[in-house]
């Protein structure tokens, strides 16, 4: 059987091309599944998951829970606030507790970048990161990818363009690393002030103005504004941000051709994206989150193969 | 088969007899069931439910995860504290994406009046209100008329008085929708600046006298003192609420007849109703608590059998 | 079949030899069960167990989970946080309201010593005390005495040293409990101001010398320094105990044997122990988190086969 090159989902940065095919051709089963009337499978009966979320998140951790389920996975819950963290516990002891009472793989969201990568090197279990800091935040990004290849047919040769604060996102990151991975090409878009200056060695380039930006896409991935970011450090405030880099339905029409929009949420209507927008046949937003839940059970699923049983 | 007259429960004012007496007859059955040693049926293994909590709740959450869990339904919990709420999301936006992940139906608490009527407008998936701010708690009312009838035989033809803060309580509107519905005469007795105006458009009398209440009534619901509420604006203290609407052993004695007593709980001992009164023979507190658990089996379970499998 | 002597575990100290043997031969076969490659039971599949906790934890709350997940319970979390504790209703009603919704057996931690034991005379399920105050908690000293027995064959006859804040620990006091029980010899070692002076009357020696304690032990029990109590009151820094009491390679490659270390957790790495020991062949401290879920799972059972069905 096909199995993954890697032995955790760190990041996109550690996949190869065959690994996003096979996490595809695998969530295409399970989209499958979860559309059926019973969304179940018996697939991980035997497999004990713990979600680790050191920072608050609804949708992904509600994503990773359904998932797990649906796959029927034995699953536990831990979440920072009612944690031994407080009482100056090591990450490496907590989790360590944990996978002695038979935990086979963790699912982390960590505020620290690499946190996910520092755990695989000291603990005995699969860890999947679902999000560290500022660096990946992978399940999302193979989410966004699967629902361009869903939507288009596939990825290799499109143009997207990621529109927001670039500085401060794993999406964007994870993002321009799968769609690279796949054939495809990507600008970024936003205030001067919110783009990292390594994007462009990255090979992508930048555009501020995003009329064009909007023109040369296929698929604009617009981010979430982050209002606790909006002051004079990075940008005056979200009404200017809104004028500058706002899409509305006007600017989309005046376009000559439909793009693709797509949000990983939650969305700030009438701030980064207007509510005809969102809710239009151009907007394939609630599709990532419903494709969502197949890719992680995809991952997960995969990964659970490598377990010896 | 037969079937509800509505597509959400979203008050008891949208339900017809029929509605009731179906629900009792599906409880009947429930409640059968949680009494054997194996208290669940597989009805809705095909079937998932979010509980959506924007208000604390303790006994109306656990009941109905209990009702949900017993009936085998796939359960997920989502408290706004943890959601992206905070951030700024729409609420049809956090229902919409845990709809996405294909959620059947949704039992909501929310501290808006209405909030689940506006909800049914905007989203595909069956809503139960849990309580909506002042305004609403159809699955209490329902539990409450079912233990009457379980106690007394029926409902029609009885005598109900709800005692207390009926201006704040969406217990004592819903009760009153129900009771009147099945037949049965309400009176509120309380302070008159806890008795909102439009009560006796209702067909709701207002009786200020305690002892007059109690001695016309079958049943006394005696709602809960809410501390936060007792200021000069409606009522000088505590203590003196109790002085004329507190219940205690004497007053009941004195009664020559036995009437019912029923709480929602979480009771405030020897302020609203003492101790000896909580835990007389007479009171059918407990009774109400697991007799919520099969009235919300039956809820569920009858709008699980509108949806298309 | 064998049954314990007791209807609830709420304390050590209300345990003979034989409940602990027992006990202990049950958990020898759930920990067989959960190295398995599915690590669960469906003995209890007809039980409903409420975890209440009303003080934050996050390895005891997940353990018990765990061993009531394994054996195929249905389970509910309650904790303090979300509940109507807050609106002043009193323990009995809270907890009876639960039980009202058909739970048989409720794990309680609670911050009042005794709390179990009240509980257990007005309420109609079983009780296991998952921590009162700085009272008991009974199922870490079975685990910490059940891996003992592991590590060194028997308990009986052994010389066990618990070192560090005494006074505060129910640690402490149901293992020093148990390992009598067992035929243990227990000392204790710490700061005088830590250790209580009733100590001496259940038979137990103080040991103000580590050193002289570590020498004359097989097996050293080590607490978790508590930041919070490190003042003058009780001691004046954390660097002053470490110095005094704090255990590294070097003190136990001088002692010229091999003593075994174990500790509850969470550890405060560098401060009561260095991470070279908790790390080492020596440690059990791993074994120890392994082995709550075993027994935990035995408690359970055992108290459940007292339930008439």
């Amino acid at each position: 059987m096909d199995t993954l090159s890697v032995e955790h989902l760190l990041g996109i940065k550690y996949l190869n091309e065959n690994d996003i095919n096979l996490i595809f051709k695998t969530a295409d089963h399970f989209k499958e599944v979860i559309n059926r009337p019973i969304k179940k499978v018996p697939s991980l009966r035997d497999i004990t998951i713990a979600n680790l979320f050191f920072e608050n998140s609804t949708r992904t951790k509600l994503s990773f829970e359904l998932a797990e389920k649906r796959l029927s996975a034995d699953v536990i819950n831990f979440s920072a606030g009612q944690s031994s963290v407080k009482k100056g516990e090591t990450l490496i002891d907590t989790v360590n507790n944990i996978l002695a009472m038979k935990v086979d793989i963790v699912v982390m969201r960590h505020g620290n970048v690499g946190a996910g990568v520092f755990l695989s090197n000291h603990v005995n279990a699969k860890i999947i990161n679902a999000g560290d800091g500022t660096h990946e935040h992978p399940t999302q990004a193979l989410l966004d990818s699967y629902s361009i290849r869903e939507k288009l047919g596939s990825v290799k040769g499109k143009k997207i363009v990621i529109i927001g604060d670039i500085l401060h996102s794993r999406v964007a990151l994870s993002n321009i690393f799968a769609l690279q991975l796949q054939g495809a090409q990507v600008k970024v878009c936003g205030p001067t002030t919110l783009i990292p200056k390594y994007i462009t060695s990255l090979g992508v380039e930048v555009e501020t103005n995003l009329k064009k930006a909007l023109e040369w896409c296929d698929v604009a991935n617009v981010l979430r504004v982050q209002n606790e970011r909006m002051d004079i450090k990075y940008f005056p405030s979200t009404r200017e941000y809104t004028q500058l880099f706002g899409i509305n339905k006007e600017i989309l029409d005046n376009l000559g051709k439909k793009i693709v929009i797509m949000h990983p949420g939650p969305i700030n209507r009438g701030v980064e994206i207007t509510s005809d927008v969102a809710d239009s046949d151009q907007s394939i937003i609630l599709n990532q989150v419903e494709n969502g839940v197949a890719v992680r059970m995809a991952v997960i699923y995969l990964l659970a193969q490598q377990i010896k049983r």
